[in-house]
C-alpha cells in the first residue's frame, strides 16, 4: 500500500525507516538520522557488493535479466534447493503480494502483532483479514486451539518467525505442529523468514531442509535487512515449483533491477562468511547490551527476542509517540508499535546497532527519562 | 509475465534485450553484445545520473521513500501537472499492471501488432483481451469503426504511442478521437508514451496538457529508454488522481528501488537539456541513415517511425530467426518480430544506436545477404 494515511503519525506508510516524514518535522537532514525505527545490519552493506555495485554500475544501460538466473542458480547452490524451486523478488514484499495474487487468496490469516504489510496486502488484493491476537502473558505465541479454528477459516496464514515486532520464534516442533494444522485445512502458511539470517545456523528453526514434505508451506526471506541493502530492494521466495509457478505469473517482467541482482550475486559468495558471523555475534552481544541497558537505566520492559531489533515497554510516563517527540529533535528515530494490534502506546521497537549508536541511544533515552521523572515530581 | 515460454526463441521471456539468453546460445559474453534488439538511448546514461548513483551508492543502507517524494515534485514541475497526478512506478510495466489491477480491468483491448507486455499482463491478471489488427496498408493504425466497436467491448485500451514495434503515432485530432469513442463507451485509455520522450518537443502530438479534461486516460512513460538506465526500473504515470489513487493502492511499498529515484531526480535537472537535445538529433540523423542504407544496400523494407528504432521487413531470403542465426556468431542480436500479430515472419526491429555501431550493423548484414545471394545461385 502506497498511499498516505494519517500525516500527523511518523510511519504514514505504515513502516520504519522513513527519513523523509521524519526530516519533514524535525530540522534534520534524511542522512543524517540515527535510525533506530529499520531492523538493518548495523555493519553496512558488505564491501564485496559494494565493490561490486562500483563496477557493475554501467550494466544500468542493460535491462536485467528476466529469468534472475545467475541469482538463482547461486541461492539454489546456497540453500540447496532446485532453482524452480525459487522465486527472486523485489523485496520480500512482492514476494507476499504475489502469494496473495498467485494463490487466489481470498481469506487471509495473521498472528497480531505482526508485521503490518501482512494485512494491508491482503486487504489490498481483495482478501478479507482474519486474526488471531497472541497474547502477551503467552511470549506473543498463538494459542494452539486459536490458531487451528483460523487455519480452518482462511487459505494462506502469515507467520513472522522471527516474527516483527516481537522478535519471537517458534521451535521446530511448533513450526511442524502449524504446517500439518494448515495441511488439514488446505490452507497455505507463509512463513516470513525475513530477520532470519541473524540467527546463527547452529541455533536456527526452518522448515527449509524438509520443505519437500510440505507442498502447501512457503519461506519468504529478505537479502536486504541482513546484507543492509534495502535501498536496493531483493527478496525471495522457497517453495514447491507448482506455488512458485503461479507466484511467477503476477510478477511484472523485470520487477527485479539489475542492480539487486549484482548485489545479491556478491553477497552469496564464499568469502562473506566472516561478514555473516561477525554481523550474527554483534548482533547477540547488542541485543543483550541493549535489553540490561534499558531494564538498568530505564526500568523499562523488553522481550527475548532473536532478530536485530528489540520490542520495548516504557514506563507510564511516556507513550511511543511522545518519546518519538522528545527523541526527534535529537536526531534519533524510533518505531511507535501503538498501532500494532495486541500491542500498546508505550510500545516501541528499536533495532540493534553498534556499541556507539547504542550507547548514544541509551544516553539520550536515560537524559530525556531523567527529565521527565524530573519535571513529574 | 516471467516464466519461460519456449526455450528454442531468442526471446523466451517475450522481450529483446535478453542477453543471458543469447550469449546461452553463442559463444558471446553478455557484456560483448552490440546489442539492436533493446531500445535503448546510445548515448548512454548522462553523466551527472552516473554520478549521482556513484555518490549516492552509499544509501543502498536506507529504504527508498514509499511515497517518492522529491521525484514526483521534480516531475510535476517537469510536467506542470499536481503531484496527485503522478505516480511513481518500476518501470512502466509496472504502471501498466497497477492499471489493470487498480482500475479492475475485466476486458483490455490492443491494436495489434503491439508491444506484448499489453496482452501478456492483461491475461496474468485475469482479464480477456481483445484485438484488432492494424493493417499495413493503413500504415499499422486501427481503423476508426474497428476501433469504435473495439472500445464498445473493452474496460481498457492500450494504445503505443509511439507504438512499438511500429514506430507509428497518432496526430493530437486522432488521439482526440480515440479517447472521445472511449469516454461514449465508458472505457479507460492507456497512452503508452515510453519512447515519446525521442520526439522533438514541437513534433509530439501528446494529450498531456488537456489531461484534466479526460478523467478516464492514463499516460504512462518510461525513464529508462530516453535516459539509457532500463536495469534500473523506472516509470510513471499520468492521471485523475483519482485513477492515480486506484492504482497505488495496488502497489506494493518500496516497488521503486532507491537508486531508481536518485537516478531519475539526476536526470530531471535543467543541466541535462544538452544531452536531451543530442540525443533526439542523433536518434533523427541515425534512424534516416539507417532506412537509406537498408533500402539502398539491402533492399529491405523499412516503415517510418518516430522512435528509437525501426521496423525492418527483409527480403524472401531470410527469416527473423535466420538472420538472428546468422547475426549471432557476429556479436549481433535483433528483434525478431516474427511472433507479433499482424507481422510476418521476415519482420525484425531494431534499435537505432550511434553511427559507428549502425555501420558496423549493416557491413554485417551487408556482407551475410550478400553471402546468402550467392550460396542460393
Amino acid at each position: 500500500m502506497n498511499g498516505k494515511e494519517d500525516a500527523t503519525l511518523m510511519e504514514p506508510y505504515g513502516h520504519g525507516g522513513d527519513l523523509w516524514t521524519a526530516s519533514g518535522r524535525f530540522d534534520i537532514a534524511p542522512g543524517e538520522w540515527l535510525d533506530y525505527s529499520a531492523n538493518i545490519n548495523p555493519l553496512g552493506p558488505p564491501p564485496q557488493a559494494l565493490a561490486a555495485l562500483r563496477d557493475g554500475l554501467a550494466a544500468i544501460v542493460n535491462y536485467p535479466d528476466p529469468g534472475h538466473r545467475e541469482l538463482k542458480r547461486l541461492l539454489a547452490d546456497t540453500l540447496k534447493v532446485a532453482e524452480e524451486e525459487l522465486l527472486i523478488g523485489n523485496g520480500a514484499a512482492e514476494c507476499m503480494a504475489l502469494a496473495l495474487a498467485g494463490l487466489g487468496v481470498r481469506k487471509a490469516g495473521v498472528i497480531a502483532p505482526c508485521f503490518s504489510e501482512y494485512a494491508q496486502l491482503a486487504a489490498d488484493y481483495g482478501a478479507e483479514v482474519r486474526t488471531v491476537v497472541a497474547k502477551e502473558e503467552n511470549g506473543f505465541r498463538a494459542n494452539a486451539d486459536e490458531l487451528e479454528e483460523l487455519l480452518e477459516e482462511v487459505d494462506l496464514l502469515f507467520v513472522g518467525h522471527p516474527n516483527n515486532p516481537t522478535g519471537m520464534t517458534y521451535s521446530l516442533e511448533q513450526l511442524r505442529e502449524i504446517v500439518r494444522l494448515a495441511a488439514r485445512s488446505s490452507a497455505y502458511v507463509a512463513v516470513d523468514e525475513a530477520f532470519i539470517d541473524f540467527i546463527p545456523a547452529e541455533e536456527r528453526a526452518t522448515l527449509l531442509p524438509e520443505l519437500r514434505d510440505y507442498p502447501h508451506v512457503l519461506l519468504i526471506r529478505s537479502m536486504t535487512k541482513f546484507y543492509a541493502i534495502p535501498g536496493l530492494r531483493l527478496g525471495y521466495t522457497v517453495a514447491a515449483p507448482a506455488l512458485i509457478a503461479r507466484m511467477a505469473r503476477k510478477q511484472v517482467t523485470w520487477s527485479v533491477n539489475g542492480l539487486a541482482l549484482l548485489a545479491g550475486q556478491a553477497c552469496l559468495q564464499p568469502e562473506l562468511a566472516d561478514y555473516e558471523a561477525r554481523t550474527r555475534e554483534l548482533i547477540a552481544t547488542e541485543r543483550a547490551f541493549l535489553r540490561k541497558e534499558i531494564g538498568d537505566r530505564l526500568g523499562w520492559r523488553t522481550w527475548s527476542g532473536e532478530a536485530n531489533f528489540l520490542l520495548v515497554r516504557t514506563s507510564e510516563a511516556w507513550t511511543a509517540a511522545d518519546l518519538q517527540g522528545a527523541l526527534g529533535p535529537r536526531g534519533i528515530l524510533v518505531r511507535s508499535c501503538a498501532r500494532y494490534e495486541g500491542l500498546t502506546e508505550r510500545d516501541i521497537r528499536i533495532a540493534v546497532r553498534g556499541r556507539a549508536d547504542n550507547e548514544r541511544l541509551m544516553s539520550a533515552l536515560a537524559n530525556i527519562d531523567r527529565r521527565r521523572r524530573e519535571e513529574g515530581r
